[in-house]
């Protein structure tokens, strides 16, 4: 089977996105504002021993696939030698026609390898011999990888209590591509967590705060967003599967925290298994916290960005075998637009909304949010509420091109902020050239229809923004030089 | 830039489409049964001093993509002079691609000033100039731009207390264009509001009734839907967010009625500002008017038309500036299908369910409300109950395509009431264009991929019912006389 | 009016598509694993008078069309002569353009008949002649007409206290194609229904148990679905309107069941209108109960179907006229996610989680479903959890490519089971053709436009597998012997 893939016109259908593609969408340098890869990776420059530890190990997508063609988790997370993993991933790719695992298998084979060949059982022992000769050489570090795909700057994502150290390394290094913290901040909304109590604990001591009192947390809080400025960030993040804010005040939100973290009557250790709120009393010390981030993101100048109804709670059995974030989740619950809209209005109301990156899980969502991004404005910003690229499970040519029509239709292409990978992987880098290419091939579709004018200027301009100028004003990072 | 839209075969990809388009659809008179064009401006028969007064001013469409683009509110609803305005909306036009404004843009620039360059900066000047020139002429008053468009009815929407003068006017006129009210029944079904208590007085006043009882305020509620009976109403609208309809007899909301008003030991102006009824009491006097208002309907042969789903309380900030219709709604939450069901079979239990048109805002009801229309039907009508035309957030291309294929294929696209406006703008009748130019590119793709058979006459019939024939019938209008 | 589908390419736009279709697809015996047609009328081999009693009678599809055209009762389901009854049915298929209904009676009168004229009412009385004259030949019997269609095996749909001797006597029968029940076990869960506590008692006597105590029940069932494995059964279904699941105990639901029954205080016939339980009881009993069945399906190695989402109570009016499955049902409201990842993940952690074919009827759905495919998995099977076929109202050209793509980009294609009839018609076997095509022109055009590669092997291995060979193993049906 010879790939589809190799030539250049790949997904691009007429001439004009033949044209927008290669003269303007590929050369931009990458902007990925938010990826999971890992800071450690890059600071020590890591290196990888073969294509399994590489592509195959850290990636839930493919161990999704594997398992749900029945595949044995020996060959997946266990204890398999690697090449045999390797083959049953080659055994596997034919059979993921139509999934996006079969393009990105493909892309990433082609541009970190130039390997053009595509992955069956029978082209399964040369392409591994071939990958694992080439990570040998220093041209496949992680942080060659990056450079290969010309990354100009990856947010990584980052836990409040993560020390930073690395990002502190690369900082001081002379990697060419720019990488920052990104505050993934969950832990300070999962207030009904078994762990929460203890890790208000570990948050004080890191932060020399009592955190026995709400006002004691957020002055904690306060101080690890400082940390995190400090190392460049400049963009949150939180995982909301279900979105439940109701406004609350912190005189209401005080109460309810102390008695979470056993601060009233039953000493700073007697947290227990159950919350001690009920579900009602969650949602509104969760809401608080919330606030309150948004408006210390909204002083920094940073973004916010929501990651809405995913179902994280689907097979135990997985869950137990592949860890909390094991690729077996799905597609949750639509999004309650009201609340959505309450949380936005209040932080607007106290002068103090961040620009915002929404992503909805479920594609029923993304009419009301495409739409809602003409609902919330600035003076002065463009695109102040952004409907995010298409995410996870979205993160496909159906997805992509819908989200694009979806948020064109209802929406402003023009102010739109463009690709990032969500990826633990360093490969999915490859992930920008297939929405480049779908970009491309949507617009290069209306202008062939006559719905666009044959305007290149004007189109051209539409992807530079799209593929690199939006993110980089959004994130407040300096133009590039007239050199690079 | 020049624009796309100029030739005739805008969006016509097939020879079908075009020869349906051209011979069929576009000669036809447009039957505008939902507007919000203002009775007013036709009696008085407004002339406009520039293309701002016309064009920008009245239209929340425009304002939400200036506000998206950051453009400052002094230059959308503020005192900036008007050509300031026009050079802002000018900037914003090339950045609208993918979003009806730009379509519309230019249909509206060609079909009313004959102005086939595309908006664009360089352009505005001469455009501003050529526009305003004509709007002197008589040629461009209100009733001269209806004319224009060939509008053989138009039905503005109308409150329970609006004095209907100039319907009156409008009847003894000689104007070309019949202008009839709809009756927008929103006022007697907001229970909730501050104002109800004072709007039943009023209402009785208006009606010599007293309404402090139940039963006098359908006697005055009655007595209004003559008065509109009388200047030609066939056709009444609900907006209703959220649909919590629930069966209520008359003997169950009359206690409500009364607590509500204040009738119940607070004297008739005691209302408060509460509405001393839970959210289900609410629901329940809400629903009884709603059934109310629906049998009189059903008795006079009026249509009852329904739109579900906006979410009208986003920023607070933007209500404060621009009002409580100023472009900043948004998509809300799906309808609940079994409620509307309710509903339907209440009335049609009781032999009174109207000729009913149902618009969903959230496309994610399309394919629920498409298959209704095969639930509830009656001998002797065609298409009693109506998935209505891709509404507000949903009029452009994507909707529209979208709402075709889904009443197509879930319910009968032959019975399809068709096109029309709600909108405030007069201009807005080039919408009619764009739908039938997209209604007929429907047609001829089906046609083009062996779907639909080449069938002229049948096919002509299709377009001839859509676009003029089915509405025409369902608002019990006369036929066209042969010459017409 | 000529017929558009008369050709061989009907909807295949690609060469690849007509290769698939012809080399391939078409040649296929059907497996149609969960249809509606009548085992009585299979083993009787009836005979039909004319094409209204075979094929407009049966129908519902038909008959909901019909009443939305305004068409009188009389003509649909009342006693009006069969011929005007074609009559209407005649001049109805011209105004379905769009509909299914419209392709699918061009397909059925080729297909049966030999008939490629167009249904119109200028060509109906030759068509009514032509196909009654056939009728009334041996190659028209019921048998003959699904030998016509080549099909291999036909999953009835039948009842817990259906006594199945029409299957019996169809086992003991030389007829050539496979047919054996399929149990839908709806009386089971249906809690609340008035008959329930009657139908429990039937029930027992059936099975020779004393079905007063919930443990008695569940001996009872057991009893019925070996009755039901005897006879070849190796599949399950259940409509649940709404997914209330809840984790529930035999021991939380014994005592629902006794109180539910009357057996607590009331005596066993004391049943009552009313259910007894209020609505969480009764979430609660019906739980266990699917739980206990899904249980004993997956240790029988049966197929357990779930078609989620219909609103079955819409017109009281058409209720009464046309009994509880008369063609006015719509689709409901979405599921809950939650509810059936619980249901699901309860299983797999007994360790007892059936094959589980998921049918959602609300499109808004698809996108959640596709993508549970891959959170729920067994090593060494293939698709455990199905995304279905589309079902019912989404049974059509949008329907099917929307489930088809939605599919194959969040899950996987390669492990569809592919199409069933779900119908009462025995002409409906066409619609395999249908979809068969749909499937074919869906992967050429992938090829086209080069997202799938050039690889007739593998290509023609998905329609393959998809067309009959996933739903063969699926089911435990033996592989075809090679000359088959």
């Amino acid at each position: 089977m010879s790939s589809p893939f190799l030539h250049g016109h790949f997904l691009l259908e007429t001439d004009t996105a033949r044209r927008l593609y290669h003269d303007c969408a590929a050369p931009l340098p990458i902007v990925d504002f938010h990826s999971h890869i890992s800071a450690r990776d890059l600071a020590q420059d890591r290196t990888f021993g073969d294509l399994v530890e590489l592509w195959i190990t850290p990636d839930q997508y493919k161990h999704r696939a594997l398992r749900a063609l029945g595949v044995a988790e020996r060959f997946i997370t266990g204890d398999a030698p690697a090449a045999e993993k390797f083959a049953h991933w080659a055994a596997a790719v034919p059979h993921t026609l139509g999934n996006p695992l079969f393009h990105w298998t493909a892309l990433e084979l082609k541009n970190y390898f130039g390997i053009t060949t595509a992955l069956t059982p029978a082209a399964a022992d040369a392409i591994w011999r071939e990958a694992n000769a080439a990570l040998r050489q220093p041209t496949h570090s992680a942080r060659a990888l990056l450079t290969r795909a010309n990354v100009a700057l990856v947010c990584t994502s980052d836990r409040l209590l993560d020390d930073l150290s690395d990002h502190a390394a690369l900082a001081r290094s002379d990697f060419s591509s720019r990488v920052i913290p990104s505050l993934r901040a969950d832990d300070a909304l999962a207030v009904e967590a078994v762990e929460f109590p203890a890790w208000t604990q570990q948050l004080g001591r890191a932060c020399n705060t009592d955190t026995l009192s709400l006002d004691g947390l957020l002055h904690a809080l306060e101080a690890r967003l400082d940390a995190f400025a400090a190392l460049g960030c400049t963009i949150s993040d939180h995982g909301i599967d279900v979105l439940d804010y109701v406004s609350t005040t912190q005189a209401e939100a005080a109460p309810l925290y102390a008695r979470r973290i056993g601060g009233e009557g039953r000493g700073h250790n007697g947290g227990g298994n159950d919350s001690s709120l009920n579900r009602d009393e969650a949602a509104r010390l969760r809401s608080f916290l919330l606030g309150f981030l948004a408006r210390s993101y909204a002083r920094r100048g940073w973004i916010m960005q929501l990651h809405l109804g995913a179902q994280r709670h689907t097979s135990s059995r997985l869950r137990r075998i592949a860890g909390p974030a094991g690729g077996y989740a799905t597609i949750g619950r639509p999004t309650d637009i009201d609340r959505l809209c309450r949380l936005l209005d209040d932080l607007e109301t106290a002068a103090a909304l961040p620009r915002t990156i929404l992503y909805p899980l479920n594609p029923v969502d993304y009419a009301a949010f495409a739409t809602l991004t003409g609902s919330f404005t600035r003076e002065g910003v463009t695109g102040l509420v952004q409907f995010g690229p298409a995410w996870w499970f979205n993160d496909h040519e159906l997805g992509i091109r819908t989200q694009l029509e979806t948020l064109a239709q209802h929406g402003l292409l023009w102010s739109f902020i463009g690709m990032t990978t969500d990826s633990r992987s360093l490969l999915s880098m490859s992930r920008h050239e297939y929405f480049r290419r779908l970009l491309c091939n949507f617009i290069g579709a209306q202008v062939a229809r006559g719905a666009f004018p044959r305007d290149d200027a004007l189109l051209t301009e539409y992807v530079r923004r799209i593929c690199h100028e939006n993110a980089r004003v959004a994130l407040a990072l300096p133009a590039p030089s007239p050199s690079s």
